[in-house]
């Protein structure tokens, strides 16, 4: 295993202290619950918007923290849940005073702690918490780790699509309709080339031959719907856009397009990809309004991409433009 | 060789294929010429700022096309110059009236094609056609592909600043001046924990043990000082700091820092080394006024990282800060 760390317990934490170094004036960093919030929570009068997760996704969550998008991040162990504490202490951080919502990924450990956060932090302040679910991969039904779809690429359209509705001060019912309608039009897919390496495990979480690619892959290597030889750009690319539009019809409404980089993959591999997406999408009368390309939900170095669709009207279109200020998303601020 | 590509020879200009599909209306691209331009060049009164490279750093150069930034990127095939033909072309599409400037990286082959580009722009236009040569890294003196310091790093920062003093029209005299002060300021050293593959060639540049790094990389895996054994993620930014405050001191002023990732190493480790780095420049009284962390100048899957210090005063700053808005920076527009 060769990666730039020290201590194997100490990774979530040192790599926070290097987000508080990098970012002093726009992050706050609790190093002790390990959080990483707005440096001007709360938010008087606004939605309080948390998400987290296990680490090894960056830039999600931390990255979306800011102005336009989370008010703060749970940060788990790697690919490990955060536990309800650290939930409640971000909701303390980001309380103000109408309400909050946690952007919860589809995975039982996820799930059960943040709704054990959400019940408690009700009981302590009073304070209304909801939560929203992201289940936006089709790969599998039901998984290892989850009852239901995985949530992956999704999450991040949902932390920015609702993070512009909560800036503009959209109460919460408003951000759970939306919420909605963002599940209900957005899937995604994955392909893995390699596995990646857990620090605390020290080996590959899976094995693939050197010709061999896991197509439905998930973000923590979970397996996928099967392993295939690894073909042109142009195969993996209909592979990744087959099974998505299988699922929902994406025709009648303009799409986000995101060509996400699993963490190891160049991005002159994940632009090559998109031009094939691109071309396999307009053949099938898929109209792309916006395109996201890049490292945006990765797991630590796996080599692979996974492409996320959303149907998006113009009030989606107008949230997706609006300005955000995070190390991850940034644009019009 | 495990990648997400078509044919070898295709690679380039297939993902410039992406690059026009996910950003038609920012970026226009000539696929015969493989250049990357902005939509809206020539922009009038305006100094043409052009760049460019061997292929497989993205997002360096074509990522940095856009308002603020560069005008153009010409685009070699990986790891090998541009030839002169593609300055050429994007000479002529960038051409505001206000003279060229080309931001040229120091190594061999794209000195002389620059050198000959401006040659024959000026000769065909009247133009006037200025380069700088970009030299920041410590590592080597001479290396095997360049006579002096190779240009690694201080690129993106020189690009960004140059590019926002372009934007804001001032002349070709005026870039050339403040050019020197970047060059001046600015340092880069750089480590690798595993090898890239070129497409082109199928198996790993160079050799590493599975304890090993090498110190002083290169951007295309030229060799650098030393082999040593990976150590701790403090040892490491040790290593990074070093040589680079050693070659000058970066005391007195701000310094713009960016802890740049190689193209394989995750952000959560970026951040991680950046914490270890901010902790020892801020123990040799460096003040760090702007960090950027991520990958910006790649050398495709390459595992590594490397840090370029850039000692700013106001005006730099400022210049840094002023607006941007490209695929691989973008603040304030």
């Amino acid at each position: 295993m060769k990666k730039l760390i020290n201590a194997v317990e100490d990774v979530v934490r040192d790599s926070l202290v290097g987000v508080a170094a990098a970012h002093p004036g726009s992050l706050a960093v609790d190093l002790e619950n390990r959080i990483v919030a707005r440096a001007d929570a709360p938010v008087s009068g606004k939605v309080g918007l948390i998400s987290g997760g296990g680490s090894g996704h960056e830039p999600m969550h931390s990255g979306y923290v800011g102005a336009g998008m989370l008010d703060a991040a749970c940060c788990g162990e790697i690919f490990t849940s955060p536990v309800p504490d650290q939930m409640m202490a971000a909701a303390r951080a980001v309380d103000g005073g109408a309400g909050i919502l946690q952007i919860v990924k589809n995975y039982t450990g996820d799930v059960m702690n943040f709704d054990m956060a959400a019940e408690m932090v009700s009981a302590e302040t009073g304070s209304r918490i909801e939560s929203v679910l992201v289940a936006d991969d089709v790969a599998v039904q039901d998984s290892l780790y989850t009852a239901g779809r995985r949530g992956v690429g999704l999450t991040v359209l949902m932390e920015k699509i609702l993070g512009a509705a909560a800036e503009e001060k959209q109460d919460i019912d408003a951000l759970l309709s939306l919420a909605k309608r963002v599940n209900d039009g957005g899937r995604s897919y994955g392909v893995a080339l390699t596995s990646c390496i857990v620090p605390a495990a020290g080996k590959p979480t899976f094995d693939l031959a050197e010709d061999e690619i896991e197509l439905g892959i998930g973000i923590h290597g979970e397996p996928g719907r099967r392993k295939a030889r690894l073909g042109s750009a142009a195969e993996v690319a209909g592979e990744l856009v087959e099974p998505i539009l299988a699922d929902r019809d994406f025709t009648g409404a303009p799409v986000i397009a995101m060509l996400n980089g699993m963490g190891g993959t160049p991005l002159i591999e994940q632009y090559l990809v998109y031009g094939e997406v691109a071309r396999i999408l307009s053949g099938k009368g898929v109209t792309v309004a916006r395109t996201l390309v890049g490292n945006h939900i990765t797991s630590l170095e796996m080599a692979g991409c996974s492409l996320t669709l959303l149907n998006a009207d113009d009030d989606l279109l107008r949230l997706w433009d609006a300005p955000v200020n995070t190390p991850g998303l940034r644009w019009g601020c």
